[in-house]
């Protein structure tokens, strides 16, 4: 099988959920290469994946002869590349405020509790699941916090993140969301976050996207 | 004193800096007001400081009545608000390698080595300075090793980041080189980056956005 598009994820990792919401969006198709960031120490760290990315992270697209990573800027990519159905609002002012919530989640929120931080937790820390837990809750409520404030306070927040349209802030905040349920992160403080969730999840561009729908998903889990 | 743009930011804060370097890259004038990051228990966190940024992080800046927040957006906004000495190149493909040079670094390193990671660090691992100067190091040279490598094998590498003008990647990469350095980060293994950071602190829209070039800059540190 060739593709015009080729992503490199996982499963279950947030950052390539949030592309594979963007090609959904944009109803491009793809072709999803799996590689698998537990098994054998990580694929990630192998010689083949490297030579794609240097920072041995997922997820990277191929588009033609152009190799891309780091999540935000594939996803600004595919909407320069790709301009129907835009991921960014038309004024300068809601572009800020989409990229803002999109980066609230990506800079502050995700990288703090990526496998690989959660890893040099429990080598160098000794951190158990326990602490690993309790490290995650308080890194993704902080976010939340934030971003529940930002949405109530905003008449801009509409039944997505940014008006009625999905965009990169939406991409950016069900894959944080479903990684805060995985640690059970409660969620009674951010009624506004879930409500926009919910109206994500219930777009198939969203659904079709999610980790338990991807071909490289175990069967139970 | 009045002015089209105020910058709510800090000195020493490797996000505000960024903004700053955008700012003289555009030419563009702004008054800026500081925000004590440690002082009190941190001004960010002042009922005044929410009110504008529910994150309680520097930068906030202020555009007539727009309240933008996150340094990537910020710069972005600048790029599209003030067209005029670009920070972005001007094709798709380039536009991405230069995004994904600057979120290396605004997503995979700085959060993850910023003040408040590093008090929590304090109060629930006991880490100390010495413990805080490896986790900094660590996560600043896994950034840097694999930074390095983008620029040094990618022929789109000029002078700065990404051919002979400065960019968004450039405005990312000197404040964190910049907190490499406070951490005594050794830069043998990072000759590209070194380069890259000469030309642009040669330059003076870099040298006047340095954080002892700011009016909030205690007279020695």
């Amino acid at each position: 099988m060739t593709a015009d598009l080729v992503l490199y994820g996982y499963w279950r990792s947030s950052a390539a959920y949030r592309v594979r919401i963007a090609l959904n969006l944009k109803g491009l198709a793809y072709e999803s290469r799996a590689v698998h960031l537990v098994k054998d120490g990580g694929e990630q760290h192998s010689d083949r994946y490297r030579a794609l990315n240097p920072q041995e992270l997922v997820p990277c697209l191929i588009h033609g002869d152009q190799v891309l990573t780091q999540s935000m800027a594939i996803m600004e990519y595919l909407d320069d590349a790709f301009p129907a159905s835009p991921l960014l609002p038309n004024d300068a002012g809601g572009r800020a405020r989409v990229r803002a919530l999109a980066q609230l989640v990506a800079c502050d929120i995700h990288p703090i509790g990526n496998l690989r931080v959660l890893q040099y937790l429990g080598s160098h820390f000794n951190a158990d699941d326990a602490v690993k837990g309790e490290w995650s809750r308080h890194w993704i409520g902080e976010g939340f916090k934030a971003l529940e404030t930002m949405l109530a306070s905003s008449a801009q927040t509409g039944r997505f993140c940014h008006g009625d349209t999905p965009s990169l802030a939406d991409a950016c905040l069900v894959p944080q969301y479903y990684n805060a349920t995985r640690w059970k992160l409660p969620m009674d403080a951010f009624p506004t976050i879930q409500r926009v969730v919910d109206a994500c999840n219930a777009l198939d561009a969203f659904a079709q996207a999610s980790p338990e729908a991807q071909p490289d998903a175990p069967p139970s889990h």
